[in-house]
């Protein structure tokens, strides 16, 4: 119900007329409501996946997406990502280098006709859990610190002020300084966009942390892990599949990170309380 | 933080030792937070997908997800589920009928070894769209009805009352009563079982309406459309596809219904305001 701010970006929502009751009166008004595109992964020509997304940062999103799925190693694999939109949505057409368009092929070939859901082309429960890698110590962030990547965050989420309908990732520095935000009705989404944009940047993940404006899933800790960050901090809940994960891999998890309070649930030493 | 509900189901949610800081001062406390399990979809001894998800009203899922999904027609062609938990998560293993079987090795085999991700096996953009069934004319559902239906939700949220961190999708009477609620992590899942269970107590979706404490994705659209149900009303914000959705399926989408507020994004005439 806020009106759009200025700085909104292009195509990431929409104005439309409402109707409704507020303290018990009709009223009709303009409304901003974020947009929620179909898009299209084509790795070197061939149809992979199709995922909800916010319409903004598909570069990144190309890149982290492709990264946090193990199907690049590195972004130098990424050769050049082209858009093309249609009135059913957009693809992206990546041009990736041929290792790792093999590796996508032999994985494909060994799923066997069979497709995956929820999880990407995920079907069996031993593909769910995946080798992390070591996170290297780090010293402890101070829960300021943590407490000004929120507020910072906050004001920085520009789609989310206008429609009230996306999620942020925020890559902080370990001062709580936000240097990276990215916006996306998706929660995953927004996470891959944010590792798609460190990634460009060559940021270091040892030398800052990550702030979503979400609860802490399983594959929000995965994704981090696996982008080398040490701590994920959430404004809401994590879950119990989540806080494992994060114990295994090293990984501080932070949860109900709001004004000056947060609840630590993994690696409490990498937190100076 | 709040203490595990004498209701809580068991193994929706864990106790867990944290440390954290509330209004400046650092404690040490037991919290509970709610479980994420990976949940295998097996039809006849084929792997089919695997989801996060919260273990409870696991048959409601399979059965609401495979409807949803356009695997199954109707429950008949559902002869049974068993629940087969490991280490790595629970396998749930349908068997249905050869008709629906035969349907879904189609699709498979359409796929031509290709992994599907995000919307469940889809890999093109033509695919994410599903034809929806007329929903029929309705007498417009009260505000009030709405108003009573979020209230009602609220109070019969145990996992969420204990974690905070899941959603619930409801069924409501065209007068607010909550008659079934079901909650996972996921706000998909969520509206999945809720589409199960109502299947198995053969409720006619036209006699009132889904109410859920999610935003509304063009998804969580589609799967109610899909059920016959001609009101979906959310506690927080639709997307602009869910609107284009809602509106050319002739779902009435209600957002932000919170207390006795509420904006109306498609077929106001389905509301009473």
């Amino acid at each position: 119900m806020k009106p759009a701010d200025a700085l909104l970006p292009q195509g990431a929502a929409h104005a439309v007329q409402v109707r409704g009751v507020r303290g018990g009166r009709p009223f009709a008004a303009t409304d901003w409501v974020a947009e929620e595109v179909p898009i299209a992964l084509e790795y070197n020509g061939i149809s992979h996946a199709v995922m909800l997304a916010t319409p903004l940062d598909l570069e990144d999103f190309a890149l982290g997406f492709s990264l946090s799925e193990g199907i690049l190693d590195s972004r130098r694999e990424l050769y050049g990502v082209d858009e093309e939109a249609s009135a059913d949505g957009i693809t992206l057409k990546l041009e990736v280098a041929s290792g790792a368009f093999m590796r996508l092929k032999e994985r494909r070939r060994t799923l066997d006709g069979r497709t995956g859901c929820g999880l990407c082309g995920t079907e069996k429960l031993s593909e769910v859990s995946r080798p992390l890698p070591p996170l290297p110590a780090s010293v402890p962030t101070a829960r300021t610190a943590i407490a000004r990547a929120m507020a910072e965050s906050r004001a920085l989420q520009t789609v989310q002020h206008a429609t009230g309908a996306v999620h942020a990732a925020a890559w902080c520095r370990a001062d709580g300084a936000v240097q990276l935000l990215r916006e996306d009705v998706g929660r995953h989404n927004a996470l891959d966009k944010l590792v798609g944009a460190m990634a460009r940047a060559g940021i270091d993940g040892a030398q800052g942390f990550v702030a979503v404006t979400s609860r802490a899933s399983f594959e929000m800790v995965q994704k981090t892990a696996l982008a080398h960050v040490p701590l994920l901090a959430a404004i809401s809940a994590p879950t119990a599949y989540a806080i494992r994960t994060a114990d295994a891999a090293g990984l501080a998890l932070v949860g109900f990170a709001r004004d000056d309070d947060l609840v630590v649930y993994a690696h409490a030493e990498r937190v100076a309380l």
